[in-house]
Parts: C-alpha cells; structure tokens; sequence
C-alpha cells in the first residue's frame, strides 16, 4: 500500500459528485472503513455505527428522499444569489456546482456505496444541550470519523462529498434502513471512482480570515 | 517539511493530556493552522474561526471554566463505574485516563496554546434543527477542521485532545475572549509537545463492531 503525505490529502479532499458506478474492491472499501474507525470520540464511547449502503432498493429509497430535496435546495440558493446581486464568475462558480449536485441527486443510487453515519444520543455527554441555541456538540464524536473517512477516499482515489440534505426526512431514512427511532442520522456521503478528475485545487478562506489571535475579532499575524 | 503517511497519524492519533509549557514555533503552528482551513463545510460557508488563546491571562480564564468542569465530571464517572461494577483492568484504565485529564485540567493555563473552534449559527444550512430530536448536524461545518487540526498537531509532534466541557460554561468563555452572543464554541483544543511518549497506539472498537452491511444491525462480514 503507498504511503499518502496528510497534508497532500488534506490540501486536494474536494467534494466530488460525479461518480462511476464502478464497484470498490473489498480491500479498498476495508480500508476506508478502518480510517473511520480510527477517529477519536468523546470518553471513546464510540457512539456512531456506519451502514454501508450497496443493494440497488435501498440505495434508490436514499435516492427518491435526497433527490427532491436536493432540487428543493438549488432553487433555494439560486433566488438567494440573485437576491444578493451575485454574477459574473461568483454565479458561473455556483452554477458549476450546482450542476455537480444535480447530477449527484438524479445519479445516487448509482453510486457504488452510500455510506449513512447514526449516533446514538444516549451514548453522547453533549456539554451544550442546555444552552439557549442550538446543540452541536453531539456531532463532535462523529464528523472525526466522517472526516477520517473521506481523507482515506482521497488516499484511496474515491470520490466523495457529505451531505447532510437527507435529515430534513429522517424518518423516511430510517424507515428504509431499519434504523431505531432513538438513533440520529449525521452524514450521507456517496463514494465511488471519479468520472471526471477527482480531487484536486480546493477553494478555501486562509488562515488570516478564519484565525483570530487570543481574543476574537483580534487579526492573526501568522 | 516531511511527509506523514495518513493512515499512520490516523492510527496513532491518541489524546495526549500531558503537554509541555514550550512554544510551539511559528512555522509549525502555522502548518496546523492550514490544516483546519483545509476542511470542508457545508456549502463551502466555512461558518467557523479559530481563536488562537496565548496570553497567561486568557488560558488562566479558561483554565478556571474548565477545571472546575472537569473535577465535577471525573466524579460522575467513577460512580457510574462504580455502579456499573467495573472493576480490574478496566477500572484501571479508567483511572489512568482519569488521571491524566486531572493533569491537564490543573495544567490547562501552563499549555502553550489553546485553540477554541468557534461557529456562527447564522451561516449553517442545519438541516435537522426541525427534528424531534437534539440537533447534531452543525457540527459538521466544525469538527471536520477540529479533526484536519488534530492530525495536524499529530504529524508535527504536538499532543492535544479534543474537549467540550467548557460549553457547560459557554456564556463566561465568551465573555473571557469577547465572542459576540450569537456564536457557539464548539471545541477546546490544547496543544504542546507531550511530556511523555505521546502519540501512539490507540484502543478503539473494531470496523465488524462499527459497520453494518446494507441495514441497521445486519453484521459487516469484511
């Protein structure tokens, strides 16, 4: 097995949407799965099970639920560009990936797997459930291993994106996958060999907008 | 710059909870930095920043939020052993790794660095804020650079460990570092070079315990 520099990974882990529906060899699929595994949890409780999506029914159930609100999203993101004035490279840019999402909605369930991340909140400390906002916590003991899981497809030459689209209808989702009420849904994330180049260049803020020094709003000076 | 295989900082990605006070230099720090900034998030929004927590009196504010956090949790946890009746090797690893969070709390303030994530709501498409369940998926736009952060900190010989204690807290952390009402903290990272040994191997559940194979429950045969 060749030895992948972190930083070549982390640097080129683009979301790729356009899939072959080529099958992944078992050793492939082993070792992305281990990655996974790997990822570290709060008091290691390990609280996520992933289910490797592959038959052609249940990958179309997932299908027939994202698909909808993929499409139900794009017209969302299109009316909020046009309200904020976006165009020229801005809108060509947004449609480009528009378009990549397009085609991972109308070609899921060709994906050679789909694979769904679940939590079990009984197993999760979450410090800030009691907050006056929103919980995120929870997802601190699952998107490591999400992450850990799509740098090992980057290393593998899988393609793949998270997507999250298809909690808007958990219930369906667990309902095809016999998954238990009291289980969450965190990630859906499709891999298979690129048809196009796979990852590469990514599009990033650098670290003097997203790093702040000591207090916030404070620039960093590198 | 060397390069670090990706499936062997994975591997070894262990918390280390026993940091010493010497700097981190600039370039190294700088490299763990991009790391984060690599990560993908929902929609490219990049919803997060990173304050980078130096001065002795910053680290000694969160120091006093957490400590006090961590005593009242490592209580928790040795009654429910207790009542749980772990006993021998486990309690003792248990103990261990007790011990070991006891020294980072009564130590948080000595760390070099401390990096707290950081998120604006306001820039997250939450997808299952509407459930009937406690919301998780915010987290997705965060832990995947506090995971890039901690590979990071492994290929360059940094210990760290991802903590959340101090959310139970959140509303003094923010008034510690002037974080505006309307953003969440997500993660507490120390970082330094390990007074021990360091990284090194890790006790996780194995993939045939972590996967299903199509449906919830259905075994993973490999």
């Amino acid at each position: 097995m060749a030895s992948h520099d972190l930083y070549e990974m982390m640097s080129t882990l683009r979301a790729v949407r356009r899939l072959k529906p080529d099958p992944i060899p078992d050793d492939v699929l082993a070792r992305v799965l281990q990655a996974a595994c790997w990822a570290p949890t709060g008091g290691n409780m390990q609280p996520w099970k992933v289910i490797v999506v592959r038959s052609p029914e249940r990958k179309a159930a997932l299908a027939d639920i994202y698909g909808p609100e993929w499409h139900t999203y794009t017209g969302f993101s299109r009316r909020r560009a046009e309200k904020a004035g976006v165009a020229g490279e801005e809108l060509a840019k947004l449609e480009r990936t528009l378009a990549a999402g397009d085609y991972l909605a109308d070609h899921l369930a060709e994906a050679p797997v789909l694979l769904l991340f679940i939590a079990d909140p009984a197993k999760m400390a979450i410090t800030d459930k009691n907050l006056d906002r929103i919980s995120m916590v929870g997802g601190g003991s699952v998107y490591t291993a999400v992450q850990n899981t799509m740098l090992a497809c980057r290393a593998e030459g899988l393609g793949c994106t998270l997507t999250t689209l298809h909690c808007i209808r958990e219930p369906e989702v667990k309902a095809a996958l016999g998954i238990p009420d009291d289980w969450a849904t965190l990630a859906l994330v499709p891999i298979g060999y690129p048809i196009g180049k796979g990852h590469g260049p990514i599009s990033r803020q650098s670290a003097d907008q997203l790093v702040y020094d000591d207090t916030f709003g404070a620039p960093w000076q590198g």
